[in-house]
């Protein structure tokens, strides 16, 4: 798609391009708009090596802030390391469910809200600000840039997954240091996911969450303001 | 693709799905591995509203915690604010050049990091925490979760952008007070991403900030980790 330079006295390394056809363009649109956060449809089947390469490819493929690539993947199959990650969940999630009352809570705690245990692949994703020293082009007047790299990763990873089959759910409710004790994660490193990955056979049209009555889809016409901020209506 | 309803006795909402076709999945892939960091290769032509709004679509489309939604989108078309916004970014980019010493502040200030003029749209994503109220599920354990949704909902619309033919440049050379005073940003509300859009007939093949030798790829294999924490080899 991109091989050939572009004319004669084109600068080094840009090459021509332009938009996809219609078919690849509804491919990218189809992974965006049907991707899932899953927590519940995972098989109990291995992912192949060189599928699991492929996602880490997509991710390792993110932009970030003066190349820094901060990310690091870890990969944890064994069933008592997730076991246990279930156990820190479980404790956080406990705490959380606390914060809501009446039939919110009875809600919250009838939802499920990780896979950890069921998906037979996790992926934790981490980001070292020190990967490219302490100055970072770009990140000087932005000091989380170097996170927002690594979600950028994230992102990549899960659309890959998506077209190849594959469910990705994110897990947010831990302690931080417990899932730091657990895999070793010095302090320096920031664990900025926790994803569960398997393969499914089913996904909700709708985002989970909605179906479930928690929480609806918003207007997109409230979100967008032309020029400068404009409070959302209503 | 995911029409109907799978089988008797399946919970609502869920469909079946599976891996998409070759030629979709390529075409997920090559939006992931040809996707840039546009600077300088916007062309002046004016993007149709319909695509800006298929953009926002894949914006919205992002995961985020709770289901929150916590982004908005500016659209800046004014020339008079994207200058404003460029004085803004040269300011900032002096005092990050300094921070260079000798070749590698040559080669930093030989690098055009932004194309905020040349764009004829930028489109500002920012993140509100206050969206769905003081608790929000899943960003008990980790507050940034909101923000972690917005950069995901970039990374979207970038991908999105690479398969309509348009390219993106996220600006992060700023005083975030410039940007808060130019658009009228309230200070509880989170300035994500500056975003440049246009059309772009040449891309570069690999990052521009490879080519021009600021930092080079790392090696997929070191940022990979088995069950638990290594430090990267070397």
């Amino acid at each position: 798609m991109m091989d050939a330079p572009h004319g004669s006295g084109a600068e080094a390394g840009l090459c021509p391009t332009g938009p996809f056809d219609r078919e690849a363009r509804a491919a990218v649109y189809a992974a965006i708009h049907t991707r899932r956060d899953v927590r519940d449809q995972f098989l109990d089947r291995c992912l192949p090596e060189d599928l699991v390469r492929r996602l880490l490819e997509a991710a390792h493929a993110a932009p970030s802030v003066g190349f820094m690539q901060p990310w690091s993947f870890i990969l944890v199959r064994s069933p008592e390391t997730r076991e246990r990650a279930y156990e820190a969940f479980s404790r956080a999630n406990d705490e959380a469910a606390g914060l809501f009352v009446d039939e919110r809570q009875a809600l919250y705690r009838s939802l499920k809200l990780e896979g950890i245990r069921k998906a037979p692949l996790s992926i934790i994703v981490t980001c070292d600000p020190d990967r490219a020293g302490p100055v970072v082009l770009g990140r000087t007047h932005n000091p989380r840039m170097d996170v927002y790299s690594t979600v950028c990763a994230v992102q990549n990873l899960w659309l890959a997954a998506r077209a190849e089959g594959v469910g990705v759910g994110w897990v947010s409710i831990f302690h931080d240091s417990d899932v730091r004790a657990l895999l070793g994660i010095p302090e320096r490193v920031e664990i900025v996911a926790w994803l569960c990955l398997g393969y499914v056979e089913e996904l909700y049209a709708q985002p989970e969450l909605a179906l479930k009555g928690w929480r609806q889809r918003l207007p997109l016409d409230d979100l967008i303001c032309e020029e400068r901020w404009q409070d959302p209506a209503g």
